[in-house]
């Protein structure tokens, strides 16, 4: 199937002269989560990874991914010509230098400018301009070969209102208003679906996992156009945004509409994740920055918080709930890894204000555990039985705010030192991760090491960040604050500020054996603020407990043990109001101090 | 005198047309000590610290520099017109951007091309070009203005023998020509004054502090030049340097060999160290890499760790016995600080192979060791006495090796708990990041942080960075690993590699009241290697008595506690062999067990 698919698009390719196609794994917002109809790089590769990048020649197709999805990789595309290139860095463009290197003087590459930033395009240049490799805008490819390709998503647009975004539309917008001043410009131009949702309180249901709406924005002093198609938006929510000074324009619109209003103007926009396509189509100046709406959205207000700590509290009880399931249905059968996560589904359903999973639940049993982005198939998953290791990462999207939580429990049997040796270091990072205290302006790169410190002293460690910030009802990875080694990288670069949440978790993964891996979501804080200047530190959100049978008790120090005891007394007092008797007996059991 | 000086700038400027000079504290070769006859930043504006970019327009003197030297930037430009512009990060260019603002549309730059390197530029070019703003080459100002300047030094050139550099040149340009092969070129061409000192191995003492020799080197397959007055070399070392196919032509000689030499070929080099003058005077093709002799030298082979240690052994001897005398001298009289460094030096002057300090020795007394860079003046320097707290950091130039080591002492008195709070917290840090182990590949922006975390605990923190590479018989500040905040610089960006010598110097600074500093030159090496790798650790080599009275005992743990008495029995076990009987006996009751 693939390999035809791959015929398809070379003949394309040379009918139309290209000699190499790229094909990334985003929308022309940049997202993380597409809509079906965006999903070119699956159809393409049969490689489904969040992250991802095909390209093309009528020699070789291949797909350059990170560690997470090295396991995945090798399952889903054993059987196609498409081959692997490691990414050292994930989403770092490697595959640029490798094209350019394998393509002829004068080649041509086709692109669909829509699915590339104005940075990335910039970066591609830079390499095939001293080759004269040509770029090719190709914006129709797919139309010609995928047929039956899924529609764009047309769902109606709801308004997120006051009591879970905590600011109104006309005051985000007025501070945007104020930036255009700042910049003595006319516009400021959003393609980001997560900062239009935030920008404008609306939420719809385009992709999965992600409450977004497939929009662009162009916010001005007096006029603001929301281009997003009119057929989706109550009478009501027009009326309120006309009030606002917003019209709302078609989607595809944009193309028309931008050229002429922005003629001679100056426009503010982030290059990293403007597409191309819009790049091209404006006619006046840019002026370049990291998108305002990006570092406010990144700091949450007092409403946000609030519905935060609502959400933990619900997740903590669906989680216990489906805990206290499992572990009563493996004392007598079996059950296989795409129900348990259905079933954990189940659980958060029955949980006020829940619209859905925020990702792709991973239940992943013994080794499946160590495939970072595992995803049990519908038919034929594993098999879970009342022995060995479980991990669980999953999280939720409700009204009040977004989830997003790993635990990893032994079901039973022996463990062996070797699964113990690394669960006790994964959780000695957490800890040491989570009561870190350090100085305003401290970025992602230079404390990400604290949750590995205990591992690299046994000669282990993960091939992963250590963590990311959250939306709120928004992207489960949001930009820009979290934990990486990647120095150079955003989350590497920006700085840690309070009223955000961000996620702690390490994890150590062995193929074949087993995956661990400890998560909460954590809200940073002004812990300290002395001559040396003002310090931050965590508080953990996420309530739930932590499996203590695998934990090797002597290797924990009294203030690790403090933490843990402390942390499972006030996961009880949280959830046991909302569990009955019997539920509070086994959680009290978790719980216990050690 | 300032004034003047700055004023004849101003009278040039205005002669030439220029709205604005940029004096940076380089020579043509990016050095960090510079010969006098380069020292034009200090001559224009008074600043002699050694990290400084000076601005000058017909209203403006307007000096860069990062927080090292704020406090020596108020002291020495206190009388003069020229005003501190705090650099965030160290010698980060913040001034193009502002110079850009201040400048109107189509105004004129001065530099001198040779100080800046090709980056430097291209950077300097990405802010000018958009506001139609020139750079105008001025390699001549300074003749034009600054009367009796020193002459270009020119003393003997000696060989660096095999007996310390522990390869020969013919190896290492062999290494040098097989990348040059590789990258299908013809020359490579060095401008980095450390770098063709190893490559060729030789020596001179053109500026203070450091052994290098004034000099450019166009590596070819068959014929390699070496850019340097021919009188300064013995005809001996002429003829060797022939047998290699190596010719020696005049340092000015460059300007006009290079246009002619490198016509239609391929030129290999760094960007980031060849200066504008000869990027401008290449007639051929560049291929731009990360010096290869940067990263080779950087990795120190078996002979030069050999020798680092012999001199660790040396140092320790001449501290101690400067220790001893200082203790007793004190006891009866005071001592300047300026007295203190130059009876430093005469200890280390009795030791092997010492040819001089390794940078300005710091002696700072109580508020004077807060002053990060402090050099106590030869008239009036603080009166040291037998109480309080005294800062020393100072190195060593010896044949076999290059020295840095910092020691804070309590000379008597009750001290406060302040002082003895962060003393500890210094201690913690050094022991933290001297015991860590991580994995291969691991940056310096990655670990920096170990060695503040236990500062942090108590909001403290040090404004640099923890710690720099150092190199044998060469710079005391060598590229390019390290330990530093900023993620992006070339320290943060650097991973750590088996045999490297680095220093560990965590810090706290009280303005006015104390500076504390503990720094041991550290050897990286591979500790472990496990499925997950190869992980690395430091041994620390530098030989010489940690200080205890400052420290609170029941804040180290067992392990400190063990670090700390395991490094006092090794101090003892190689100086004592060296110490007469009082003076080992001396030795021993620093070095007692906590």
């Amino acid at each position: 199937m693939i390999a035809e698919r791959l015929q398809a698009l070379r003949n394309y390719m040379a009918s139309k002269n290209l000699d190499a196609f790229i094909i990334p794994s985003t929308d022309p917002h940049q997202s993380e989560y597409v809509a079906d109809h965006w999903k070119l790089r699956a159809y393409f590769s049969g490689f489904t990874g969040s992250a991802g990048i095909l390209v093309v020649t009528q020699d070789v197709a291949a797909l350059w991914t990170d560690s997470r999805y090295f396991l995945q990789f090798e399952d889903e595309c054993k059987d196609s010509e498409v081959s692997l290139y490691k990414q050292s860095i994930p989403h770092a463009p490697e595959h640029v230098a490798w094209l350019c290197d394998s393509l002829e003087k004068d080649a041509t590459i086709g692109v669909d400018y829509r699915q590339f930033s104005k940075s990335q395009i910039d970066y591609i240049l830079s390499f095939t301009t001293p080759k004269s490799i040509k770029l090719q805008n190709k914006p129709h490819f797919a139309k010609e070969i995928w047929t039956n390709r899924p529609n764009l998503p047309n769902f109606e647009v709801s308004v997120h209102p006051l009591e879970f975004s905590g600011e109104t539309t006309a005051s985000k917008l007025a501070k945007v208003q104020t930036e255009i001043q700042n910049q003595e410009a006319n516009f400021y131009l959003f393609s980001s679906l997560d900062e239009i949702a935030w920008l404008f309180n609306i939420r719809s249901r385009d992709v999965d996992f992600t409450p977004l709406v497939t929009s662009y924005a162009l916010v001005g002093i007096e006029q603001t156009i929301l281009f997003c198609n009119t057929n989706r938006f109550s009478e009501n929510v027009i009326a309120v945004f006309e009030k606002l000074n917003i019209s709302i324009k078609d989607y595809d619109s944009i193309a028309t509409i931008l050229p002429e209003i922005t003629s001679g103007k100056r426009i503010v926009t982030d290059a990293s994740s403007l597409n191309y396509a819009c790049f091209e189509a404006v006619n006046g100046k840019f002026i370049y920055q990291n998108s305002l709406v990006k570092q406010l959205k990144a700091v949450k207000n007092e409403v946000e918080i609030a519905g935060s700590r609502n959400c933990m509290i619900k997740d903590g009880v669906a989680l216990t709930k489906f805990f206290i399931w499992l572990e009563k249905e493996l004392a007598t059968k079996t059950i296989s890894e795409y129900k348990i996560g259905r079933k954990l589904d189940s659980f958060r359903q029955q949980q006020e204000y829940y619209t859905g999973e925020s990702f792709p639940a991973i239940v992943g049993y013994k080794g499946n555990g160590a495939i970072i982005h595992y995803k049990a198939p519908e038919e034929n998953s594993a098999e879970v039985s009342n022995e060995g290791i479980l991990l669980v990462d999953s999280g939720a999207q409700y009204k009040d705010g977004t989830t997003d939580i790993t635990r990893t429990v032994w079901l039973g049997g022996t463990p062996s030192e070797k699964v113990k040796t690394a669960y006790t270091g994964v959780l000695k990072g957490y800890i040491e991760l989570d009561q870190l205290q350090f100085p305003e302006g401290t970025t992602g790169a230079q404390i990400d090491a604290f949750a590995r410190v205990h591992l690299w002293k046994k000669g282990l460690n993960y091939p992963h960040g250590t963590g990311h910030g959250i939306g709120s009802f928004g992207m489960v990875h949001e930009p820009a604050q979290g934990f990486t080694t990647g120095p150079t990288t955003e989350r590497g670069t920006t700085p840690h500020l309070p009223n955000q949440l961000t996620t702690i978790e390490p994890g150590c993964y062995v193929a074949n054996e087993f995956g661990i891996r400890t998560e909460n979501i954590v809200l940073s804080k002004e812990v300290n603020t002395t001559d040396f200047g003002t310090f931050l530190g965590f508080e953990a959100l996420t309530l739930c407990y932590i499996d203590t049978q695998l934990i090797n008790i002597e290797e924990l120090s009294n203030n690790e043990k403090d933490w843990l005891n402390n942390y499972h007394q006030l996961v009880f007092d949280k959830l046991s109001p909302l569990l009955n008797e019997d539920e509070k007996q086994w959680l009290q059991q978790k719980c216990k101090a050690i």
